[in-house]
């Protein structure tokens, strides 16, 4: 581990796990949630609204950085804490998976991804080593290491060839990280759906030694199902006594099922880009704001919510706004669903801290079944 | 005036006035700038972060909220108040001056006027009697007189015909607003730029008698040098110990210009819609923040200026979130502005009370010109 960077587990229950990743620029509750904060904010959020939904940390994407406005002109503005004011930890992501996912025109190759701005058309390469140097220039705490997220479905063949490379990539960002004491670098399991290709991952990645590993190659269309599945297995291949973040999970129900099977972290869009959608994530279960029989409702989203959305506003207002595209619907719903995210996690927190954690879980998914919402 | 109403004039400079409007809903300062909350929102703004720029009072926009979410809905949710979450006083205009301005097909008889709404084309019907009803439904504090802005230019002819039946509107708006010792009642003096037009109106208007008197009629194109030939001799038509709003007025020259000359209240969407624009108004000047120049600049907005914008945040922050389109981009500006539109509110305030207008106004000017900045 970074030397001062210190993750200490207080519980578990089952497999959950509950504790702090103590970091110099914060303490980091686990099971945590990451907001995201793509482009130097977290859509429609002030930063220290962020904080009162309860993050102890955000996530950065290196990809829509580096374009814009360039790790380079953030790292002379001072870095991107400063840049966009919070002070907390930062975890950034390699690039790799925006760069897939983003661009039309690019070229994978051992040396790394050539590719097009979806901004401008302009011209790029990310390489294990211009990653990590980008990550270091905009002074991210938790450095992930580039890597391919394998697509699904894969076969095999293409999984362990995929999986291959990034353990190579693993090694060529461990090698550009170097020693920072203060900073956090983390492995990032591939293998797809295959347990033996996520054991052989695990293991390379242990032998190499990060300070935590991530769960990498999920969330990316294979369903539920199989993907606890695999977390059946997968959180168990890693290193009990380092966090584990399963990237780009989820809802709700995800998360829940992923920390009984013993993960720690967690990212997702979901909240915030539902909040610009309208859509309100509550314990019940969703509600689409556009929907007319919202009008003339005086409730608040949910009643039992301590946001300033659900203690001022009536689902009439937010009807409303959201109708009349007023920005003040984007900011009000998106805090509210980060704030129900926040809440989630620290009855979580607390259930594995009491060992009540089928309880809690019990509770959850009776809440939404009993709700006359609709399904997240 | 409404029984539990009191304008109090605590110093004079010149012909220009400090003091409180106080109401029971809490005290405005004048001179007073209200921000604009048009759909029930202040763009981009939370109420609570509104009240902390400094403002008193807001405008509400009859015409927008007839139409959606509608005066009905909202008395039945418990008033604009409550729905909005603002509980300081609320000034709403009568609809008119946004019937004639946002919507296309429409008919003006003695009776009021026909329109379609622009949202959804449908037909509705505004009178002084349906103004002051939409207005009452609403719980709009001060309420103002359902008149015609007469267009500008306009023939003395056109002008005479235009003011008269506004005048017969004034007093349908006084019948039909009745008594009501919490609300305030505002006649709106119009007669163009004709002198003697305007001391017809003014006294038809003090026969009628109503607890404050806005200028009408103005800040339609005509210009700041015509405005304030207007403003030369306007204020000084109505009633010394009521309160004088210049509906829709406007850049800061321009209000400063018009409380030299005595006028207490205004409204203007400016600093708001510059802050979603991109636009930064400073005392130095305007800083359109898309502009290159800002993209490495380490600088706030304003080093003197006391606002989280320009506490937290550089230009070249802003610059990237603008560009980016960042719903945060509208969220800082706005509040910078209207932060600063409140700062120059409180600086006259100060300066009117220390009989240092002048001094006041020369330094105002003065920043202006030496500031590298483009004009606002």
């Amino acid at each position: 581990m970074g030397k001062n960077i210190h993750f200490n587990i207080h519980q578990t229950d089952g497999k959950a796990r509950t504790g702090f990743l103590s970091m110099p620029r914060g303490d980091i509750r686990t099971p945590a949630f990451m907001p995201v904060g793509t482009a130097a904010t977290v859509k429609a959020m002030m930063p220290e609204s962020v904080v009162a939904t309860g993050a102890d940390i955000l996530l950065g994407n290196t990809y829509h950085l580096m374009l814009r406005p360039t790790a380079e002109r953030v790292a002379a503005l001072g870095g991107l804490h400063k840049f966009m004011n919070w002070d907390k930890p930062i975890l950034t992501d390699s690039g790799g998976y925006q760069v897939m996912s983003l661009t039309g025109l690019r070229k994978l190759t051992e040396e790394g991804v050539k590719f097009k701005s979806h901004i401008d058309g302009s011209s790029h390469m990310l390489t294990p080593e211009r990653s990590m140097e980008i990550q270091r220039l905009l002074g991210s705490d938790i450095v992930m290491c580039f890597d391919e997220c394998t697509p699904f479905p894969a076969t095999e063949d293409v999984a362990r060839a995929s999986m291959e490379m990034s353990m190579r990539w693993a090694e060529r960002s461990k090698d550009a990280f170097g020693d920072r004491p203060d900073h956090a670098l983390f492995g990032i399991q591939q293998g797809s759906v295959f347990k033996d290709q996520r054991a052989e991952s695990a293991e390379k990645l242990q032998a190499l030694g990060f300070d935590g590993y991530a769960i990498g190659g999920l969330a990316v269309g294979e369903g539920q199902e199989l993907m606890f599945d695999v977390l059946d297995y997968a959180p168990g291949q890693l290193p009990d006594d380092r966090p584990r973040y399963l990237m780009g999970v989820g809802k709700p129900d995800d998360i829940v099922g992923a920390v009984q099977r013993g993960v720690d972290m967690f990212d997702c869009v979901l909240p915030s880009r539902s909040g610009r959608n309208g859509q309100a994530l509550t314990r019940m279960g969703a509600i689409n704001l556009r929907n007319a029989r919202h009008a003339d409702d005086p409730r608040p989203l949910d009643p039992e919510c301590h946001c300033p959305c659900c203690q001022n506003y009536s689902r009439a207002y937010l009807h409303h706004v959201v109708r009349a595209k007023e920005i003040i619907a984007s900011m009000l719903v998106t805090w509210h669903n980060l704030h129900y995210y926040q809440e989630l996690m620290q009855g979580l927190r607390d259930a594995i801290a009491a060992k009540k954690l089928d309880e809690f879980v019990r509770d959850f998914h009776m809440k939404r079944e009993i709700g006359d919402m609709e399904p997240i």
